[in-house]
């Protein structure tokens, strides 16, 4: 708590000191009136009238190029829920200052005064052309669906909700490298999810699109069983319809009677929800992944003591930081580098397998599963492999 | 035409090797996991929660402290026209580069697929978040002026449109320094303006508040006389009345037979609009600034030749350059730093007389009439002189 209090602290001071965290630069000679006669009037009518009469050039000679959209309404902020698009804005910067360190792409931060899909929608559609990319933040549950796929087929630009996919493909790539370590199969693994927002339900989508088939679910509403399933969004329901998330047992209540026996917790959801005892009820040696933060489901270090054989969570105090970070940087950079591409599920998997094989078999350790957020070459890797896919490497 | 052939090959090569002439940077140290706590989650939450708790807190610790949303929807872009967001983008990105040049802050451009002024207004409202202050531009009139009065209707950051008030604010001082040269009196000045845009009207206005009362004006639709009232729109009908406009006889009806005997011409309407032979029937003596970019109203020298005593146009090829990047940089600057601020006459005023004043009487000359634009004192003083009024010095 003491320590809590000095990271606030300093947290304060910094955004204090240096607000906004990220600002703009110029990237090009600007020194006297010829610089300003080719970046301004007259020389910029020359590059309008060329985007004018062939409208791709537009990648040739702006921003959109190298830009992504940090898009929210503020209606999910981290673990603080529905704080507004003001309070959203530091986060947005923070995701903004990541994507520039990680990928050395431009982000600017848009938060949206509005709760309404459509208005969303629409107004991103119609504020898109500064941006090569966009990524959608801290939008509640299910309207964030909603935008994601309207977008998707609105704009011609790739689009990205971070908190589903981003989540999704770290601990997809979590899932391979424990699989790897250990000669587990991922078909054989059962796995329950705790949180069913959009980054659960989104992880839990992917990780079976990897191949995992036994994941259960379980969030506020309870478990998902037949007796329960009327009180989940129909996301859910089609994820059940479509054998994704398996129904538990009516008998099956809580949290603690789901995770009985399963070798896999990962939770997106709240604070101290998971005991030690639920841990030692687990599988043999089992994984457990709390990632809420800034509170975890568990104290990792004590699912440790009650017998994880590997753990990760959000925190970098633990082992095996589990971070969007590792990811979103890279994703969105080499979408940009695509043009016009969908990030659709195959490029989602390549990713995540690019991610995880970051991390030679060799070196792989129950407390090295997942690549540093600082590795210095995990984006190009990424990139790299992606563009490969694509053929444009 | 071959200079400007070698200009337009010029700025296409720079756009080309260095597209977007803007980026993001970071602001903040950032290179450890340390850093990451502190500018991201989990620090960055108490951030959030401190906005949510006091929404005034944005401005102390986000990028609205000194952003810029530098905002069109393509409708009326240089002397280009309605050539639509895409190709309105490089020139939003030049205006966003002089902001950093020449004041230190930052901007991103924003430009929105859309013509209608409602669903501007709507638009701007909603992602005003980020942006201590909105600077409109290339949109075309009479939406802009409809756009730019709701906004400062619905939101209470400042609101600029940069094509009319900055163009008028630097006119205004262009006419205060050929006053205080020649000794004349802007009251007696008889102005004919050519182009009666969003930067005509405004300019007519705002030298009106200066002291100017003799102001005709022209454009495509002809001569404001009492026979052709008709033609023009209500913004232009309302100046009529309220006398910030003269109505010329019924018999002047060409741009010829209105400029006769008149002082002080400044066009902003088209190029090559005005003969030598006009110039020579103006007044005794005449100061003449033909601002259409990138084709003037006349030529400089022409109308030099012809007898202008003072001249003043949009190219830095010929005396006293009249841009609008003289000013609008340091009154957005000094906006943010005020916060909540109307950019109204008054500020508009000290602006105006600032610049002016930034040249010592003695200094004074025909050919040195308006500051240089990299001027290195300009933006602190007329950012000074702003704040002062405001008694934030």
């Amino acid at each position: 708590m003491k320590n809590n209090n000095k990271l606030i602290a300093a947290a304060i001071k910094l955004h204090e000191t240096m607000p906004g965290k990220i600002g703009t630069k110029i990237t090009i000679p600007f020194h006297n009136y010829h610089d300003l006669a080719l970046a301004y009037t007259p020389g910029v009518a020359s590059i309008s009238q060329k985007i004018y009469q062939n409208p791709e050039d537009i990648y040739k000679y702006t921003i959109k190029n190298n830009t992504v959209g940090v898009i929210t309404n503020g209606t999910a902020v981290l673990g603080l829920g529905d704080v507004g698009p003001g309070a959203a804005l530091p986060v947005m910067e923070g995701k903004c200052l990541l994507l520039k360190k990680f990928a050395n792409v431009n982000a600017f931060p848009i938060c949206i005064d509005s709760k309404d899909s459509n208005t969303m929608i629409d107004i991103i559609e119609k504020i898109a052309t500064s941006f090569g990319a966009i990524n959608l933040e801290d939008i509640a549950a299910p309207e964030c669906f909603t935008i994601e796929e309207a977008l998707n087929k609105r704009l011609n630009i790739p689009i990205f909700h971070d908190d589903r996919h981003g989540t999704a493909i770290v601990i997809g790539a979590v899932l391979l490298n424990c699989c790897r370590l250990t000669s587990c199969k991922l078909s054989e693994l059962t796995v329950c999810c705790a949180g069913l927002g959009s980054a659960g339900l989104e992880t839990i989508r992917f990780l079976y699109q990897l191949g995992v088939r036994q994941i259960y679910g379980f969030d506020k509403n309870g478990v998902i069983n037949q007796q329960n399933l009327h009180n989940f969004n129909p996301y859910i329901q089609t994820a059940v319809q479509n054998k994704i998330i398996q129904l538990a047992d009516n008998s099956v209540k809580t949290l603690s009677d789901l995770i009985k026996g399963k070798k896999v917790f990962f939770g997106l959801s709240i604070g101290n929800l998971l005991t030690a005892t639920d841990v030692k009820n687990m599988a043999h040696h089992p994984w457990v992944f709390p990632l809420a933060n800034p509170v975890p489901e568990i104290n990792p270090d004590i699912a440790k003591q009650a017998g994880a054989e590997i753990i990760g969570s959000g925190s970098n105090l633990y082992e095996n930081q589990i971070n969007n970070a590792l990811i979103f940087p890279s994703i969105l950079s080499a979408a940009l580098k695509l043009q016009n591409v969908k990030i659709d599920t195959a490029l989602k998997l390549t990713a995540c397998h690019s991610l995880a094989n970051l991390i030679p078999t060799s070196e792989l350790k129950r407390d090295y599963i997942i690549p540093k957020i600082f590795n210095p070459h995990l984006n190009e890797q990424v990139v790299k492999t992606i563009l490969e896919k694509y053929h444009k490497w």
